[in-house]
């Protein structure tokens, strides 16, 4: 039986006038958010708006990056170079940092979104400039991955270079047999209460059944929730209710992981 | 007779594949390097080389923020609000001071770019705005603006906020009688000796001669030199040329303006 | 009483993920559309599919062009040069002809959008540029304009050059008494039945209230919707419903156009 | 031996106030050039001077299409959907063309750009979305492909679409034994005399030399120049005096692929 867990969403997706989630109605479900930084999504307005949700909450900010590409919203893989990659990670730190300054609120984690983060996964040259991009800013922010992480050589990388890292359960995404998730290009719509019944299950014996049908074993300590679903206010209920229902601590993972 | 001086250029305009400027041979002149942030010009990449290459030579990094326009550079004028004057000023500041924390260099100053700057000096809001983005961040950093300083309100409120204001004077470009400078779309080529001349005139008596054929009185700590101009590397070359053999001393203007 | 209308609406303004306006839903209750063309708003593949749900139900296509700014949806002025402006509209009108043309259909219109369309209305050389780009290319097709036309010069100027205007009524903003627009940076709400009333009027009549109270006339021969408010597709259907009940025929202002 | 060539260049590569190429100087070399659409290079008001400088020097004109990528020039590949390629296909084709009608010029070809080309080479379903755009608008148009053409999937698909394939040979790129080019990211410098030499041999014996030291039979009817190269107008000058000196003709590939 699990003790706490981090609920976690990205938020500040949204750009000009263009509208992408409901942060407003879901920051106060979550204890850590990931806040775009203006290339797959996001603009500098944005920023502070959903910086200041976040503060005004209480919800911990992390840094969601992603590859310069607004129209395909960061999904579409980019034969990007190391450089590429270290430098549009440190640009976006610095981006949101820059804001997280301006209204006196720390930053505590990063989170690769979409395309990147597949890349991370795949590429160790990629992995690896991403890590010294970030390792050259902090080594004291944790950094979300999908859980279980032994799948993917970019857990281990970071590890050797001192990040912390967050094994994280996506309740909103199919996973199959071998640990890996099922993306999708648009969101789709989830049953809440089949989402909660994950979350049980997964909270009492740390299990997830797989779309090929079999059960998976999971650490995880930040349950991610995907804000461009159509129905994701419901789920953040859905698992907000289920987790006070069994007496689970909803915290930042950033507490949880230091703790580790 | 002026016994110390800022020489500034604008670096780190190149863009990809594009070329603008010729940062590595004029680095080395400088004292103080203005850096674009990636909205009017620059890229990740560029910034990460450009802060290196001033660091090898130890040139104060300042931010070089602008208008979100790559293909107009910068000097098209675009109705922003408050807001999003504010914002791109924190998220240009954030993304440069990344850069500098990653390579472990000090900002030490600012200099809004092209259009920006006209506008910030014609709108009291969009100063207003600018000036709150940049305190949000810090009040340590002097802020480069055209002398005669008491043509602009932006230089009013700019104090009044707790910034030190560094009067610049741009060596490259004409100006008028009543001290208003003569902007180009595209850098106009430059005589080295003309150049040479006039800052001599103006480290010996203040004095800079309009294109009206009067003689306007300057206090200015920086000297600003335009790196996209067809021969700035020569006219670089001139002024320090001029500088050391009338004994000016030249160091960044943020020291020169603490001093002050 | 007026015997025939087009009804037109602004559609493909959706980008990537983001979607913006009920395109599928308002589709089969207009006479004319007027498409994104990628600059303020629309993509690559929202302009083909946007153009194939014009032809499905039979909907007159028209060139929605804009300035270069996805970001501020077209609604910021920019300080762009004649020769940018005549560009951008050749660009915008060749690239919505190709997918007019690969799917058969043909273009009969052109609408600026946003703050072009307030630059065209102000400055002289900008709207001389783009009557020369449009002209360029054709003078067969029809460009709506903001009725009362006389307020403009921009009226005169392409009428010298042989286009056709048509006169356009904005149901869902408000006017002033000297018949300039109340233009919204977001769309607002408006009552479905208050337009249906204000539709009945000025058909009876040829008459608008004012916000300022007084009553003024009007003669359009399209009535233009706007597809980004919040409940556009109850206002689409209030407006036909009224026209059918007082028999006024509906379709493309093009075929009125050319009959006046 | 060869009697007639077309001399081609991509030109209007350009971008804002940013310079890549030398039009102005080369293309009174050329007999037909490929022109940048705005999508990895080129924007609108580069797009109608370098069409005007086409028409001046009876040059062809040709779209050149790519990546939605300016920053990386379209030399980066992008996970793009076969519905994205068809649409940037339709999109960049059409505005071309409106400058192309704009200036009373006739379009007669089309050449897909760096990564673009290698993902038509790579992925069948790619291919066969861009042919599909392409026969949407036109079959009339030649299609530029590096020789050998038997290399390609997309050679066989393209010509059972009736479209008609230039073969193309690269002056200043190195070929492997297998047929396959050696793409540079930034364009290297070449030998002018080495260059001609290449296309002295080729003309004489249909033969080039691979960086592997064999010797590679071509067919090709078109010789490609890169405008990017530090020294193209070199190149272009020593093409043109060989080809001149040899006597053979030089002219669009239009003509002679039709004549074929």
């Amino acid at each position: 039986m699990i003790g706490a867990l981090d609920l976690n969403c990205d938020t500040g997706e949204s750009y000009g006038n263009y509208r992408i989630g409901l942060d407003e109605e879901i920051m106060p479900y979550l204890s850590s958010t990931n806040i775009a930084c203006g290339f797959h999504a996001g603009d500098p307005v944005i920023m502070e708006r959903t910086i200041a949700l976040a503060k005004q909450y209480g919800v911990s900010v992390g840094v969601h990056w992603g590859l310069p590409d607004v129209l395909g919203f960061g999904r579409r893989r980019m034969d990007i170079s190391p450089a590429d990659a270290r430098c549009i990670t440190i640009y976006q730190i610095g981006a949101l940092k820059g804001f997280a300054d301006a209204a006196g609120v720390e930053v505590d984690h990063l989170v690769p979104h979409g395309a990147l983060f597949s890349m991370l996964a795949d590429s160790e040259p990629l992995a690896k400039a991403v890590i010294s991009g970030i390792t050259a800013i902090t080594r004291k922010w944790v950094l979300y991955w999908p859980t279980p992480l032994q799948r993917h050589r970019f857990y281990e990388l970071a590890q050797q270079e001192g990040l912390v890292i967050v094994p994280e359960l996506a309740v909103d995404l199919h996973y199959r047999a071998d640990g890996s998730l099922v993306l999708e290009r648009a969101k789709q719509r989830w049953d809440p209460s089949e989402v909660a019944d994950r979350i049980e299950r997964f909270v009492e014996c740390g299990k997830l059944r797989t779309v090929d049908g079999t059960d998976l074993e999971f650490e995880a300590k930040a349950l991610l929730l995907h804000g461009d679903g159509p129905n994701a206010l419901d789920i953040a209920k859905a698992i907000r209710g289920t987790l006070s229902r069994l007496g689970v601590q909803i915290c930042p993972a950033s507490t949880l992981a230091m703790a580790a």
